[in-house]
């Protein structure tokens, strides 16, 4: 088959596998995890079981792929902000702010437990820790992050911080826990 | 029967608990917990096994109720940092430090998912969370401790911070993240 062929159904496939995703999340948003079926996310998605099983075995499977793409989006967003340029201060206020907003916005519900299994979240997580370490040795670099601990454990210490938004009700208290956790990071002119 | 010959009883009762939380616990220290059964921390205990199942249903209700005990310990030991006096800032020093420490040193191994499946963790994380609320509103009366978050939402912040600890390799390390969680709760001069 010539490479265009290939590319087509490559990008074919695709198309097909993203709109599953879609599907199957607005149903499962509209019914919740349990009472979602294959055959609702075929008739939904307009094309055979058969055809929607050679794509993925389960509804949590498909769960899952949907919640890593949308992950990746996220990584994605973060390293654009990271990218984008302006001080490092306002870059780190911007990553760390659009973290906890995500965090706090997404960790609600029963479906955490399933869509955490696997391992694309720990990924993620190893992916977003060594970008915010890097902001932080260009920080320190700048004189406007602390110097005294390592951008490593300072790096650690900002996500943890941050993971207190599941149990914040608002938003403007994200914004204050984001507020506090830069206060800690911030290059020390007291003894 | 005389009260005194119930305290006696209830006395009995407690020291022989006690000392089959103590077998137990280290009898799983050396072993692991699938190795270690009931005839083993019966014979080890010097009790019938009948007895041992008056007291307890298996090896694993044992373990946390020995979990239980030492988390109670903890609290415990960080309620008397609190009350034992000295400025407000060296007792949120002492207990964010106390905390973190028994953090980094207890929270490895198989054992956790097993010991916290008791609602006593989340009471105690409850009864921690208002015990460092309560010494930091006393701290921004103080104008030690930043005034302008609540004092609840930073209770909430050190200790998801610290909760960065069981990543942490150190003792070292672990001592400069409570100086950075520390350094969150500081109240700012600042813009």
């Amino acid at each position: 088959m010539p490479k265009l062929w290939n590319d087509t159904i490559t990008a074919h496939r695709q198309a097909v596998r993203d709109a599953l995703l879609d599907t199957t999340a607005s149903l499962v948003a509209e019914n919740g995890l349990a009472s979602v079926t294959m055959t609702q996310i075929a008739e939904q998605a307009g094309i055979g079981r058969a055809t929607l099983y050679k794509y993925f075995p389960d509804v949590e499977s498909i769960m899952r792929a949907w919640h890593e793409r949308r992950v990746g989006g996220h990584l994605q967003q973060m390293a654009e902000i990271v990218e984008r340029g302006g001080s490092v201060e306002q870059r780190l206020e911007k990553v760390l702010g659009t973290y906890a907003m995500i965090d706090h916005e997404h960790h609600h519900g029963e479906l955490v437990a399933v869509l955490h299994q696997g391992g694309h979240v720990g990924h993620a997580q190893a992916h977003l820790q060594e970008l915010v370490r890097a902001l932080l040795v260009e920080g320190a670099e700048a004189g406007v992050v602390r110097s005294d601990v390592p951008a490593d454990e300072l790096a650690r210490y900002s996500l943890s911080a941050l993971s207190a938004t599941s149990s914040l009700r608002s938003k403007a208290a994200v914004r204050r826990l984001v507020t506090v956790t830069l206060s800690g990071l911030r290059a020390q002119t007291d003894g």
